[in-house]
């Protein structure tokens, strides 16, 4: 009947939000295409009238918010179609040996992740790229230099495993699924998320999570990003319990419209 | 009397914490000592004895919150001092000329904040380094690679101006002065920082808030950031207005100690 979905994904092939996109989409069959920026996938996801999605890293447990994303969502017109969580296990992967090693690449939030085990081998110089995936596409080819990856990109890239699990801390990142039309309401979608603009004056803030806290709905994340005019003048990022069919939402998300400057309904998923 | 105090700053010399650090302690005799890394100056500050300060960047109007600093905050034990608030210029530096320039180096922060202007040469490959200044160090002595950096930089590491006010948005960014002890209390001092932790519930946050916009207290900045355990857990950075003398402000610090699991008080300046 229909063409295969196409998911939009940050290259190039091994990246975690591919094997994000895999997770999600398990049995259905569709085809990944892999872009170069978290930029790009919004920008593809908006402008493709087809049955598209984009997968994007949306959080780290470690690293925080990523701030790339957030501001995505502020400016591209997209909806959120639904989450997914991944457990991050990085490893050290190279070519050559660990003591041929001179260099080791990786995606700055993959780096973070392992300041404490990386500090271990002082002499190595460590720089930061695009993926992880793009770093065993860069030392693919070098026995001097190592990256660190997944375990997938271990097998595409060729590459062994010099050392398993080297994240500091145990950590997880939180995926979301993006598409350019609003999820079909569904009972079942308990999670909403919304970014609003806020005047600067006392209680503006709190006058808003009111409406939350009144009806008992749990706040599950609030994040702010700069309105990148004045220092201080912030976005907010929020992802509340509850569906918008529900009336227990409707009502408080009604309310808000009045108290803010701007809103933007991302959907319930 | 005393010996001159210390002053500990993100290096090496012409980093733009230097420059905010040289504004804000203006034509005091002071000494300044330049660290590797964020890290480095809050463990520097808080394992000192003597009169030692430290300047580190807390946001910028365009990235948002330095997350490394304010997880710093959490860590080590130091109060705020003061702040300072500086215009972020930024220039394309390099001993050659911009025909021969193959690669380009800078903090982060600084690339992203030129990513539409550096657009305009796609062949130019953009590394990232650890500060402005060290991105000046690297290419000092290097005719096909340029740096972006602050004017004052090019001066120290004699490095001829290509292109001037490259940034995408007018930016400024904030720096916070962190110091042991906490500040002699001044009814002048204006502003309170403090850092809290809540249960994952409905209506946690809001009834912090609360507490402050009952009393017409103005919200700053809210920033969270994650626990570093498991997802969807977060530390509170906020700073409200006002002085931890006034009565207006007691009140609901001491209110909020019944509400939080954590409360961290990084002083009024």
């Amino acid at each position: 009947m229909s063409s295969k979905p196409i998911i939009a994904v940050l290259g190039p092939k091994g990246t975690f939000s591919e094997l994000a996109a895999i997770k999600f989409f398990q049995n259905k069959d569709s085809e990944l295409i892999y872009l170069d920026t978290i930029d790009d996938v919004f920008e593809y996801v908006s402008n493709t009238k087809n049955e598209v999605y984009g997968v994007v890293p949306i959080e780290n447990s470690i690293e925080g918010g990523v701030n790339l994303t957030i501001d995505c969502f502020i400016d591209y017109d997209v909806k959120i179609f639904g989450e997914i969580i991944l457990d991050i296990n990085l490893f050290m992967l190279s070519k050559g040996s660990i003591e041929k090693i001179k260099k080791i690449y990786s995606h700055p939030h993959a780096l973070a992740q392992c300041r404490k085990f990386l500090r271990k081998f002082p002499n190595l110089k460590i720089i930061p790229c695009e993926s992880t995936a793009k770093a065993c596409e860069i030392v693919a080819n070098d026995h001097s230099s190592g990256a660190i990856a997944s375990k997938e990109a271990a097998e595409i890239y060729k590459l062994k495993i010099l050392y398993e699990n080297i994240q500091d801390y145990k950590s997880q990142t939180r995926f979301t699924v993006i598409c350019k039309k609003e999820k079909e309401e569904n009972f079942k979608n308990n999670k909403t998320s919304l970014i609003f603009y806020l005047e600067d004056k006392p209680g503006a803030l709190y006058s808003v999570l009111k409406e939350f806290a009144e009806r008992s709905i749990n706040l599950k994340k609030i994040e702010s990003r700069p309105s990148k005019r004045i220092l201080g003048e912030y976005f907010f990022f929020v992802e509340v319990e509850g569906n918008l069919k529900q009336e227990n939402l409707k009502i408080p998300i009604e309310n808000i419209k009045n108290k803010v400057k701007f809103l933007k309904i991302l959907g319930s998923y």
